[in-house]
């Protein structure tokens, strides 16, 4: 148990209340106790922050709730990640090599690595210190997992692919294979070999069941802690710029390429040779047709200025009657006309 | 073989025709012959039925094929589903654990399971009577699997997630994963601990690298007899009600809630934070932004009542059309000014 | 290394400038080095070949770039292709089954086949001569792999599927799971059970992480030559042409046709029940929702004919100029009225 002024001290917050009250623990609006630290991140939760029996609500500055206890923090999300992390921390990994693996007498281990049963590392591979390979993984010939990073469960590595360190693959995730390169003539599709590699930067997470290509002849490569949810596609040859977002579903054709901070909302697509600016935000759904500019909010099919596109949308849910009102014009025009010559 | 009036009694329906007809198994229209019982559900296929040489047709009321005996039953697709179960039963499952997967010394096996070669069940996982465990599946620590459930193959389970009884997962399908939270301050994203399960309840039917992320706190929940087709992706946090279809490609974002039977058609997706009510139907590649009330039907990103963005897309069709006229309008009223001014 | 002039003469192009030029590898434009090919194959790259270091460039017929020897093919693309497969060739195939695979011994295994680590060969099923089965994959009872074909990493063939000769199955994918079919009555959901078979022809390519579900009770057929990028899904009874082409994310929903050489360009996805006629292309994030005749290239949600949608877009994006434009003229009419009255 802590007192929840040390907490906020922990996140450089502040206590609205009894700063001598016992927290064990965290946890949602509904399901908080006493002795736990409830959070009001998001303003459509308000009512059901008034309603909680939680000992202490973390909330950002500005936010009352009548009657309880408030750990009020700069970057109230941030402060929840860092108190997730203190209060409950992960169960600590036990190193060791399962007897049921597969690695081969060429695969270079570091200290404390953890291979789980049914994995198989290839010769040449190397996995660096304290990482994991998760059950049933496969990590190619000469395939490189930096320090810390974890696969989990039926993660697959084709041969060469890099990953740096401190990532983390969730389960079913398959990096570098072919790009969808194909020479089409005469109405038949000829492959192109695809020779490049993946190569994963430090700091990245991507989601289960995500995929990833391999370059044709250069690399498709993940930026420094770029954050890549689940069933997300990137294609051959793509660059993602450090510390991007694609969120669930989102695509990227081959050879584009994603500036610093870029955000793709869930189901959006990027065409493909294209370049986005940093910072741009393509938002859920859309598809980028064309190049983005640095800072831009895009949205729709094809993706234009968020603001125009919702604009159009709302002229759109109008334009029945904007025809009913053009035709009503067209009759009294004519009524006009009529009488003119009349 | 069975008469064709024995199997019409079974399902509630009446045969039309030679009830004495000897039918021995279910085929499509195509392909079915004399002894088979073909299925006109759809009437997209009237034309098909006509020339088909199945013994007999499956038909909803109303519906005539000239010179063919007919099994007419209230509910043909139901009557369908239960003649393929009678006529060509699953083949029997043979229960037993292989040698060659890991199952722990601590997992709790029920009577009669079923574990795959390369399969892993972990500590403190449970599996219960007569369940199926697919080869290279993975069963985490802490995870329950309920009666007669089948897990095809390569299914991964993180650790604590639960599945109800009867259900089925098919291979590929990861349960459990973190959900795609992540607190960004000053360009950089911090990963927010995801510590709550997925709960999945019985009777539900999950397709193909289909991906439920792990609630941040609570739980994900997928209701009872919710029917998940392939490559779905449901996010943190998300609970889905009983009885809902979610078909192929669909996507839902974090915390939104679906009520009972709601259908998300192919491609669709929900964001965060919304509620959709009971019965409410998101048709195919739609986007919905708000919540969506009980009963509704909507479509169009962003999704709005089905009629109305039907309406609007016959009128965006029709937008140039009303370009030009508007463009002669405004000639005729100059027209008509230039003359009263004259 | 070899000759310019002789890589030139083996895809049946010509060289602009020095053939004795001596070559050892292909490489990007930015990558390439003074005994390296580079190409340009997509006008956009034009600046980058001004710049390369490289000692030729691939290019098609009516390109220059000023003190460049060049190469050029009548279809630089294949031109690449064939380049690349005799300028860097594969690796050769080890064949030989794993000690840790476990193949049934009611399995036919055909000459030179490879067998990885943890792979499972189900009874009655076949593989055959010089085909390969990856780490982890699960061939399942009775299914068939044609000679040459190569199963990446985990991938899942469900009882009785069958793969043609030299195909191509990327890790993850899955091939045979059951459709998506329930018959609904009264708000609950019965399982059709699903009982026909995935059948792909020869020389087929999927990407990493797609599925194909069977067929109800015929198959669901993927014609020969067609290629699958990454994450498509493909419904119980679908028929693919050959020669097709589907691109990441996109879906076909169930008992859809494709004609022959039909593209499906990234997240597009097709109805149920519908037929694609040969060569139809479907642009990029569309929806079709009735069929499309041969030859035809739709856009949008619904899919129209390419050139309308574009029509309709660019109006769309002036409507708000429009409904200002019909409310000047309605003052403007009012006006003529008031007059006339006046």
């Amino acid at each position: 148990m802590h007192r929840l002024g040390d907490l906020a001290a922990r996140v450089g917050g502040r206590v609205l209340g009894d700063a001598s009250r016992r927290i064990g623990g965290i946890a949602t609006l509904e399901d908080a106790g006493p002795s736990d630290l409830a959070f009001l991140t998001n303003p459509k939760y308000r009512k059901a922050a008034g309603r909680t029996l939680a000992g202490a609500v973390l909330v950002g500055p500005g936010v009352e709730i009548a009657g309880k206890d408030l750990l009020e923090a700069p970057e109230p999300y941030l402060a929840l990640a860092e108190l997730l992390d203190f209060l409950h921390p992960a169960p600590p990994r036990t190193p060791g090599v399962s007897p049921l693996a597969d690695v081969d007498g060429g695969a270079r281990l570091g200290a404390e690595v953890s291979i789980a049963p049914f994995a198989v590392v290839g010769a040449g591979a190397s996995v660096g210190d304290r990482a994991t390979v998760g059950a049933g993984s496969v990590v190619g010939e000469g395939a490189e997992i930096g320090e810390d990073t974890v696969l989990h469960a039926r993660v697959v590595l084709y041969p060469r692919t890099r990953v740096g360190a401190r990532c983390i693959l969730h389960a079913g995730v398959v990096l570098g294979g072919d790009g969808f390169g194909f020479a089409s003539s005469k109405g038949r599709h000829r492959k192109v070999p695809q020779l490049g590699r993946v190569v994963v930067e430090d700091d990245v997470e991507i989601g289960a069941q995500s995929a990833v290509d391999r370059g044709t002849l250069g690399d498709t490569v993940i930026g420094r802690g770029t954050k890549i949810d689940d069933l997300v596609m990137v294609a051959h040859g793509v660059r993602v710029g450090p510390d991007c977002l694609l969120v669930a579903q989102s695509g990227i054709a081959g050879t584009s390429r994603l500036g610093r901070g870029v955000v793709l909302a869930g189901q959006a697509g990027v065409a493909g040779h294209l370049g986005l600016g940093d910072g741009a935000v393509v938002a859920a759904k859309s598809a980028v047709f064309d190049d983005v500019a640095e800072g831009s909010f895009v949205a729709g099919i094809p993706a234009v200025d968020h603001r125009a596109w919702k604009k159009a949308q709302a002229a759109l849910r109008r334009l029945p009657d904007l025809r009913a009102e053009v035709r009503a014009l067209r009759l009294r025009v004519e009524k006009l006309e009529r009488e003119r010559e009349g």
